[in-house]
């Protein structure tokens, strides 16, 4: 399955982070940097730009910041053709603290919002392409967005100078036909622009709406080291790069990665597929009461969680 | 997503026993039974019908034979809506061996077998037909067979009395168009059959695949509680229950199972997503080599296992 306008996107570190508040060791973050430059993927998502005045730096690890002096320590000049990714959350950065692109490791600036500040993103993006930036605008939990709200968001994003737009089931709460129908509505209002996919393994169907997605022309991939990643986690690389057989990806040096530091972290970080994850996405709810269940004393209690989220469901 | 059609059957104790012959306590077995007809299951596929000279009852557990008295310590004289069914391997039954269904606890015999067996397959088919059940052949392994000895094989089928034909993706290898594509075939060349899918999970496509099989008009289903199957498992029953939303079938049953004997099994079995299942499902090479490095001191070392794995293919 070749096309050669796919570009694959490591987002580990900062998907990932989200379970560890982003204290990954040096040689963690170094292992997956190296490997995404042997295994020939595009882009390494290593955090997120945020304002060190929104977050404290004593409970965020590096990668919740991306400072330049934590990139360089991690890729040097980064002499590669990897290109570096940094996520931006509207209202947690200031425009101040993003340096110009030339004083960075950074290659591109990912910027998330909710449908209600696609203005504000679209704002941050011009900003960040100033600055000599690559950008993409990921607008999350579409799941939750209604059609009119969602074609006035589509609007804004045609009439910008964002070249890349992302889908993104934020809740692992869609299947085949949803991600079909919302890239092809994607890629009908945004002519000329590139459109990729950020998908969750709640009902472990991230693979497969991946593969959904290419098929419908999605070409910018979002995947991370064993579907590492919030909750039920992403769509897994290596399942990711096994399946294109592109020539210009090699799977071996993911495995090894893997290998060295990913799976050994499973005793650490408890992402993946569990049923908590499973009845939040089939329920089109955000993952934070599967998450907090996850972490108390009664997370094999499935049940109690699915009758509890039943009821909170019917409630709201 | 409401098909009147569509049955569900639960292979949980016969497709996990593969990873444990079967050594399944009574009350794992009851728990299963229970809670798939409090879920509205339609089938409980709870063994193998195997020769006692073929294997021996010191190793294998009792669901490896299915004999009456077991079965009806488990289900009594199982006075449900859930019908029972027991597989059937060519070669390893003796005709003999098999009771009149009016003297059976069992409803279904499902015949599994390669494609050089299928004259066979379907004189056993006819032999359990006659002697009171309903009967299925699942033609295992398919993504290896070559298209014109598969079209050989669905013109014994069409012509026999067998109304259920299954889809087999025995070594978790195939994407949405490989199974739309055989689907297809296997509708057009058996009108007036019903086509069943199995799915198995090595590139997390078991559900995906389920899902793609029900868009073409596959209306049996098997999966298991959390997978639970041979390697990366089958598809989970309760993520496809979720997706279905058909009120015949109920989650919570399936739920309180999973809580109370299957996902204990975890410590005991270690099936699901791992990367030597990714690498045998992606080589589309039999599970057998992977299950073994799974059983291994190596398990952990992904990358000699692609290597080794990689050199054997291309020997082969």
């Amino acid at each position: 399955m070749y096309k050669q306008e796919i570009k694959v996107m490591d987002c580990t570190v900062r998907d990932g982070g989200l379970m560890n508040k982003w204290q990954f060791s040096d040689n963690f973050v170094r292992g997956v940097y190296n490997a995404c430059v042997e295994a020939g993927i595009d882009y390494m998502e290593i955090g997120y730009l945020s304002s060190e005045k929104a977050f404290d730096r004593s409970v965020y690890g590096p990668w919740k910041f991306c400072l330049q002096k934590d990139l360089e320590r991690i890729v040097g000049k980064n002499e590669t053709n990897l290109k570096l990714s940094a996520m931006a959350d509207i209202g947690r950065i200031e425009l101040d603290d993003i340096p110009m692109a030339a004083d960075s490791a950074l290659d591109m600036i990912r910027v998330a919002c909710y449908v209600h500040q696609v203005d504000k993103a679209v704002a941050l993006a011009h900003h960040c392409m100033d600055k000599g930036y690559e950008v993409c605008i990921n607008l999350m939990a579409v799941s939750t967005v209604n059609e009119h709200e969602l074609d006035e968001a589509l609007k804004d994003i045609a009439a910008s100078r964002v070249k890349t737009f992302y889908a993104v089931d934020s809740y692992g709460s869609m299947y085949v036909e949803s991600i079909q129908h919302l890239v092809r509505k994607y890629i009908n209002a945004l002519p000329g622009k590139e459109i990729g996919i950020h998908a969750h393994n709640n009902m472990q169907m991230a693979m497969s709406n991946t593969y959904t997605a290419i098929m419908e022309g999605c070409t910018m991939l979002d995947a991370t080291l064993m579907g590492l990643g919030r909750g039920a986690g992403n769509c897994p690389i290596e399942i990711l790069i096994a399946f294109l057989k592109n020539p210009k990806y090699r799977l071996l040096p993911l495995l090894q990665v893997i290998q060295d530091y990913v799976h050994p972290m499973q005793s650490q970080i408890d992402w993946g597929y569990h049923i908590p994850y499973l009845i939040s996405g089939a329920l089109n709810a955000h993952p934070r009461r599967s998450l907090e269940w996850m972490d108390s004393d009664k997370k094999n209690d499935f049940v109690t969680f699915m009758k509890e989220m039943h009821d909170n469901e019917i409630l709201e």
